[in-house]
């Protein structure tokens, strides 16, 4: 059934019952004027994030559930960027009016799993028709007395350090546009981005300087960094492993597998900055190092490929 | 220049510039990964809405700038309608490559403005290019301690009331779309609408029962109250009195006013219950009383026209 024969009150009734039980910081969920939310500490933290079908997913490379998984988790991430546990999600739905709503149903079931890997629930939204499949996400969180971890407080003689992965999204992306479907572990990378949320918290706890999502490319990231800290970066290259699959699918496929490690960005791994010594949290492992200057390098020389994503350019 | 030229990050820059000094409850706003607000009382009232062109505004029957003072209305008022006062904005912008940057500096101008009004900010965004131009907008606020005023309290025997106007920018759409630009009264209610925001929480601190944002249409916007209350709304229809602008505009477009007042809605009035007996807070009109039964009648019948607007049929 097309969401124009449910009508727009018929398809939030689908897909409310579709998100599962709210989580302890939901107080008022779906269905008012607007939802309310614990803040424990007094502050809520908030990022809001896009994605345009035939741009940031594409509905015959991923089912409905998938793409609800990697929307919620590009802005959870955001979240767990900052040092926050995630709450909420509140999320818009702009549809063309003969979507099926068994779609829309599917990707409310994902965007409500990911979310619970966190505890956080969908709490509102909002549907519309148009003629450009959207989908618009906004995450709230919550930092526990946490001092914000930002961009711009890596200094001189930091680490450099990472959690998660990257290139596993980016090679399965290039894998999938050149119309193949496997090596499975790469596409399924890409569908279901495995972000390590709690190690946002972890690393503020450990009094990580600065902190960032990686979501336009490792590279592109660490220079965000860079910038807002006026500082220089140095990758090390040989702290980067290429995964057999990825090494097999890049030969296959002619591509430098470090672009992908060194330049992919839908994985969401977390990339942050440590005081030397500071031993690192569970699951952070150095990549490199902070100095004086300005830019991101990679084995002291820059980069010679594409850093990132530019989301109007390319 | 278009947003394809000064690429994602450089139309950041420049949007970012027109947002003005941040409010008070801003602790960190754009350029992190995050924002961070103010939720005073440890819970955060949040509320999102989809904008849609060609569907939600027209960028020759609007300028920029008032595009962007009615995308944060509709979300600000909705923080109003829980008894709530905004405290930010976060807005998703996806747009055509070719769409000048001057026009998404004056929209966030617009945004940034209407947010003024309440004392609230815009914190954070994200930019994209896509098909079809559409703006995601994300309202925070606070209650300040206040008991939500949620849909479903309204009790028989309380009367209905509301505060601000409706039908203005109903007939302004009308007039629009049959090729006018005048009565201007009309067509500036259409662009830029007057929402009584802070009657929202005044109505929570007299004791409302029950409050709504009329945002799809009067009749059924009281229709949600109704349901979600279970109770039965009859609206008095001489409580409207039909604006001379309103009613030569209605007779020469072969409209009927009434309809205009009774199910325009993006006016964004508000509608409330409060117990009979209780004073009235300032700016408040008692337009009809709540009983036992359902659904919503004026003058105790059936409205022979439509009452609202359905985002998916219409």
């Amino acid at each position: 059934m097309s969401i124009r024969q449910t009508g727009e009150f018929g398809l939030i009734s689908r897909v409310v019952s579709r998100l599962g039980e709210p989580g302890p910081a939901v107080l008022l969920g779906p269905g008012d004027d607007a939802a309310l939310v614990v803040a424990s500490d007094g502050r809520v933290v908030a990022s809001t994030d896009l994605l345009v079908e035939g741009r940031h997913f594409r509905r015959d490379w991923a089912d409905a559930s998938d793409i609800g998984r990697r929307a919620a988790a590009a802005n959870l991430a955001d979240i767990a960027a900052m040092g926050g546990t995630a709450t909420a999600l509140l999320v818009g739905l702009c549809a063309p009016a003969d979507l099926d709503a068994g779609w829309a149903e599917l990707l409310a079931e994902g965007l409500a799993e990911e979310a619970g890997l966190v505890g956080a629930s969908v709490v509102g939204g909002d549907m519309t028709s148009g003629p450009t499949l959207m989908i618009a996400v906004t995450a709230l969180g919550d930092l526990h007395g946490l001092a914000p971890v930002r961009r711009d407080g890596a200094r001189p003689g930091d680490l450099v350090a990472m959690a998660g992965r990257t290139g596993y999204a980016a090679a399965g992306y290039t894998v999938l546009s050149r119309g193949f479907r496997t090596p499975k572990v790469l596409v399924d990378a890409y569908r279901r981005p495995e972000v390590p949320y709690a190690h946002g918290p972890a690393a503020g706890r450990a009094g990580a300087t600065s902190m960032i999502d990686v979501s336009d490319g490792l590279l592109a990231d660490l220079g965000h960094i860079a910038d807002a800290s006026r500082v220089h970066i140095d990758v090390l290259k040989d702290a980067f492993v290429v995964p057999d699959q990825m090494r097999d699918a890049a030969l296959a496929l002619g591509v430098d597998p470090y672009q992908w490690l060194l330049a992919g960005g839908d994985d969401h791994a977390l990339a942050a900055t440590f005081p030397e010594g500071a031993p690192l949290p569970e699951g952070w492992r150095v990549i490199g190092k902070v100095g004086t200057g300005s830019d991101v390098t990679v084995d002291g020389r820059p980069w010679s490929g594409a850093t990132g994503w530019d989301h109007f350019r390319v």
